[in-house]
């Protein structure tokens, strides 16, 4: 019988917050580590932590199992955690891994997965090194997610521009990865138990991406063939690193095949449909991997799913004050996080389920107009 | 706009659980009125107040809208808050009606709905008379509710039987109300605005109740003549009473006739399907009418919708022990309610939804006895 009372969260973003309710339905009261009483999470949940980061030593020796909302962990803390018997989740392995992007695509090149062309940027030379692999344009990343807000990835369309990058972020390890001709962008979330036992949802697919994942459907628009092989893909590498709850993986269809783009080893962005939108959400499933019990039905509750998710504004408008006019939208949900509107941060998302995608998608897009002020 | 972080609690079980799960979903950061920091909803809610009921007054003049979890409730207090302007939901006129069976039975009866015959006990005199007009069996009922688990009703086959009863409850108002032969039991929930604006669930109904509300199946057994009769009978009683937030209607269809039986004025037990089985929850439209934002649709996501309730043992046992189990039975959503185990306590629920009654009750009912230890 797992330890239904020891779970301990870091991290108080939107993550964390959904995270906690689906813990609670269960009738598990996780402990919270936040940074901010008025942090997302920390204003649902009683017991949180408000403290300095370097405290995780102390909040998490005190559970049984901790889980990550974010990737600003130190591993070397983790290993010293194992030792003192609390379960990591998702698992050290797939920590490294999903922490650290260049980590990341060695092991999964390793593993014969298809990535993208890429090489670690330590000096301009590097650059020009890769620009003659890869050719222009190209992106860099960082090796590590920084601080919320802050920038993690820049597409350079020259050398000027990519040096300038180098320039401008003389304290970030980087990364360059070639550009691809994308034809689809899918994200497959696995959830798995420490045992081996492994549930997916649905293929999802991000439409309309800009580099970031604001509107998403379940199904995708792909067929059978690539879904399984999206699957199959994904099932792999969760098994491959031993992922302990839900790891997202997201997959680029291109024109060269089907490559891994990145990993997240949590509740993700993409799986916000499933709340309503599947029989057992992502985060009912990631609380039930990571205390070792038996997965949810991860089976869609309609045809098509999407949600949309809502983005703070230049201007710092607070989505909540369209709240009415968005819940005068019949049959979507709507989701806020609590947060105060900055912008570029994700602020909510709403969600509606439909017959079809076009149905599903013209639905949700009423309740986000809505909530955002257009077109009134 | 209405002011939503200014919304206040007061109790602390289930339904103040999840009515505040239903805020936080939409951005809104209840306060919470809980006696103690072990209370479900209190596990559920930083901002909980540990304190007296006493300090009901000052809690809620820090609020703008409060509404209220039980009936427990001084009524000369809240006409002393509506003066602070703070919004008394559902509203001083429905909180007599559905706190006070006695004023209740004489509200409804003077508007021309239908109620079982009933009469004050006072006296042993009263029982005689009582008797005599209505014959045995009968129902003997107190006036206001008691303490979470006192007893509240009685059926007494004899006059013996109706003495004791008055003997044994000396400081308890009592009435008697005459034992109907009932055809189904219903519950319709009525969803009203301050303006007036309406929104009715499909009706429910208890199925195999024995005088409590253990099964709840959406949509009931019933003609459209019978549901439309119900819906339109508790609209009325809605309007009438001026609610604002969930009414509860229970009903009984009997050889006499709809009969009116009791009113909550608040979520109710007989909602536990509307968390998954219906586009909104009763929870978030409680919320979105007391705070006097548009409803959402009370359409259901499946033909048919079942909930049990999971009640405490007298051997004290405690269902969370059995989560693993129930959570194997793929398909059933599982919601425990963080109480300490007690006999006749409410300390969870389960739902399923299916293409039909049978369906879901028989996936609803292997997640229950999973959950009580049955049969294994």
């Amino acid at each position: 019988m797992p330890a239904l009372h020891q779970l301990g969260i870091v991290g108080s973003g939107q993550i964390a917050r959904m995270t906690h309710q689906a813990a609670l339905q269960l009738g598990i009261t996780p402990r919270l580590l936040a940074e901010n009483a008025s942090d997302s999470a920390a204003q649902a949940a009683p017991q949180a932590s408000f403290s300095h980061p370097d405290t995780l030593y102390s909040f998490a020796s005190d559970c049984e199992v901790i889980t990550f909302e974010h990737e600003r962990i130190d591993i070397g803390l983790l290993a010293a955690l194992e030792r003192e018997h609390v379960a990591i989740r998702p698992g050290v392995k797939t920590i490294r891994a999903a922490f650290d992007r260049l980590h990341q695509r060695r092991a999964l090149s390793n593993k014969g997965f298809l990535v993208p062309l890429y090489a670690e940027l330590r000096s301009p030379d590097d650059v020009i090194d890769f620009a003659e692999k890869a050719g222009y344009p190209f992106m860099i990343k960082t090796i590590r997610s920084g601080a919320p807000g802050q920038l993690n990835v820049w597409r350079v369309e020259n050398s000027n521009e990519a040096l300038r990058v180098l320039a401008e972020n003389p304290n970030r390890e980087l990364m360059a990865e070639e550009h691809l001709d994308i034809l689809s962008e899918l994200v497959v979330l696995v959830v798995r138990r420490p045992g081996g036992n492994m549930r997916t949802y649905p293929v999802a697919e991000a439409v309309n991406a800009n580099g970031a994942c604001h509107i998403v459907r379940v199904p995708a628009s792909i067929g059978n063939r690539v879904a399984a092989e999206s699957v199959e893909l994904a099932q792999r590498i969760a098994t491959e690193l031993e992922t302990v709850g839900v790891l997202a993986v997201e997959i680029f269809i291109t024109t060269k095949g089907v490559v891994v783009n990145e990993l997240a080893a949590r509740p993700h962005n993409a799986g916000h449909p499933t709340i309503e939108g599947a029989v057992t959400s992502q985060f009912e499933n990631h609380v039930r991997a990571i205390l070792d019990l038996p997965l949810g039905l991860t089976t869609l509750r309609a045809p098509a799913v999407v949600s949309i998710n809502i983005i703070g504004r230049i201007d710092g408008f607070d989505p909540a004050r369209n709240l009415p006019d968005a819940l005068a939208v019949e049959g979507a949900n709507v989701h806020l996080y609590g947060k105060r509107p900055w912008q570029g941060r994700k602020l909510g998302h709403v969600t509606a389920l439909g017959d079809s995608f076009e149905q599903a998608l013209a639905l949700a897009q009423r309740a986000e107009s809505a909530l955002r002020g257009r077109h009134r």
